[in-house]
């Protein structure tokens, strides 16, 4: 299998916040986001490992901006980093001002997908190749969440997360 | 504020998956699940806090098991431990065989909410207290995967989360 | 085939009224709660009968309150009462203030289910075992509707439905 | 206020069975044709007052014939009978055969439906005039629902109910 | 295969604006009477052509006026020619005044359909035959837009076009 | 008022085709893909004129392809050519092969937007400057369907349309 870069994998879904999509404060329910950010970022792992993906976990999301009824909202998805069958992809959400045309970020989440056949049993994909600073940053953290990920989930001991424990002994 | 118990902000609900919720391989999207579990919450937040709440962050959601067309699917949220003014909410998933009856755990999601008020502004909640060794577990856990998520925001320094540095540097 | 109890057919669906929901008066649509009933409904047919099940009728629905945007909606329903092959289902609507946390009863609904093999045939289902006073009340009033049905159907004579007739006749 | 005919309210609302309305036989789900034969008779009701009007009940839905997905419903609704502020709306729904183009009655339904001001007040509706043989016998009939009505909800003792009772005690 | 009127395809969709079909302004998006219209004129379609039919092209539609939330909207959809296995359908969308009864036309629209089998490839329809001076226009019209369409689309030389032709030669 | 270039409005709308949006052929539904261009439209109309813009008219439409279930559909839109206070959307639909990655034109259609103020009124937006090839192409043919709606509409005189005779006249 071909190596692919982060950018080919890179998926845009712009939109509106249509009345049925809002919270009684009249800002878009976080509901509405993450089923957003699960669409496009299943789309960018499909296109990274060109098959069936289900969505295997949502590792963070914050919500940190409130999106107002009628904002365009820019979801942007890429992936990551590629394990052995699963993806991590890395979602980018901004607004953009009627007026001024500004974009402003309004949340990052992380999603994780896993290929999988038409019986739904997870197969191999490709390596992701990641160019630019922000793509090798995020690579590298990926691994650094899989191993908090396995820690919490009770599938590798704390001190076997090499990667992880270095963060928290590191000298401040 | 009078504290309350995890039970008083128990949520349920219980609901089918209908055709338009399904992915290609028939089986329930991720995306609507979580806007269910959200909603769901966000229910538990509010009978905690009684007042309008917002989601601030997904903590970890994984999708362990696949759910069919057709499932009855039960959503039961919890508020697992009250800080300042946000609540961590547990969310327990099950699915229901409709011919043996046995329920099967799907999923498990940790989401947080903030309590504002009319304006948007954040406003202190009442604490939570917790009960059965279940609720006691969770709500001590809670403590930890706050600091984790200040650290990895860049609001805490690693060694000042004294929780979660015991948890790496213990023995094995 | 084993009778059950009503209370093993309980099912809660507790979820918000978002603005799709609402009506000119920002209140929730009749067209929705009872769309959202009869899936609360049809479950707990499905959990007596561990069967398919699809609605034969809705006896009555009054909606006596009306239930305001944003409101927290709980529905539960239970079946009522085992014929051959149908179910009668008592559905109780409530809603609950965010500000006291007090629950309000906004409706009752009746609705009945017939349980269905594979090409859609009416199957068996079991008895159903009121326990409660309420359960044993419903349970008695149900044979009064479903003769009163027939009567409206022209399918039982006036004079053979004696428990609707009584009614009529007895001394006030 | 001027006295309307039947015809005058006649609302038709054609339309399709999507995939995201139907149950796991592939029928239109209960619940959905529920919520569109609201709408056609809120429209009806609404044809005939000229005002805000709000579902007060759903008297009696018979659910004879499963309709398929991709089929088109037919359902047409007009004012029976009209009261001091409420509206008994007659709901008929037919489905349409593609190859034949032969439609066949699926199901009947009875909703009633009060008109309001602004602030959800009941205002009185102007009468209405059957003028078919099956506007008046619907005419005739909506009174003794509203009597069966008002006994089932205990406003009105069963002796008083003149036109019900007479259902009962005549000879056969 | 025998000819059909246009009045046999006359499909009725009466609905009303809900609160999600709405644009920023409080009217109902131009996309959601797109698809309304898309639904009633392909059950015309289906109507004339007994067959499978899916949307070729919308022809010219021109949102005149708006509708505002809460408008009883009609959209009523008539064949106005059929061509070899291709129909043009007329759209005619009133908007009802709550308060006087009155219609206003809100928009039209035409759009083509073809009639297909199962494996989606196009099969002949039966001629259509216009009545009234109305249908009648739109008929000869329908000739001048497929000309126009097939010029547009560069599958028909300008000059062979002779009913457009004559359009803008006329004299004024 | 500042002229912008087409491609500071270009948008993308990359999503999949769910279940609750195909036909019975399991093609995603005409009224939905007009419902998508729609808003993406009306994003891209935004971009340029930084008002509220509401749908003006579809100009033409032609569903070439069928599009699957599943597919990732990808709806690119960008102003073709300002007017004093309407613009015109062109927008580009592919889909994209899972296996190959191959990208396939499905449709093509033109919008036309009008920006208004708060009150609904229309509003001048700024002059559209187009660069490449195509964009260049696009907004000389866009005057000429302009000429072409307003002749159709019976607003200009046929030989006052000086770009459309021309090509009924020219030699072929």
């Amino acid at each position: 299998m071909e190596s692919k870069t982060a950018e080919a994998t890179k998926t845009t879904l712009t939109d509106l916040v249509l009345p049925s999509e809002t919270n009684p404060l009249n800002n878009m329910f976080g509901g509405e986001l993450l089923a957003r950010m699960d669409r496009a970022a299943s789309i960018a792992a499909r296109r990274h490992s060109r098959r069936i993906v289900v969505t295997a976990s949502v590792n963070h999301v914050a919500f940190n901006h409130a999106i107002p009824l009628g904002s365009v909202v820019i979801v942007e998805a890429k992936v990551s980093r590629a394990f052995k069958s699963s993806m991590e992809v890395y979602i980018d959400v901004w607004t953009e001002d009627r007026e001024s045309g500004l974009k402003t970020k309004a949340n990052i989440a992380i999603y994780t997908f896993v290929a999988v056949n038409e019986s739904g049993r997870p197969i191999p994909v490709p390596e992701l190749i990641p160019e630019t600073k922000l793509e090798k940053e995020r690579y590298e953290a990926a691994l650094r969440r899989k191993q908090l990920s396995l820690v919490l989930a009770g599938r590798m001991k704390p001190n076997e997360a090499t990667e992880l424990k270095a963060l928290f002994l590191k000298e401040d």
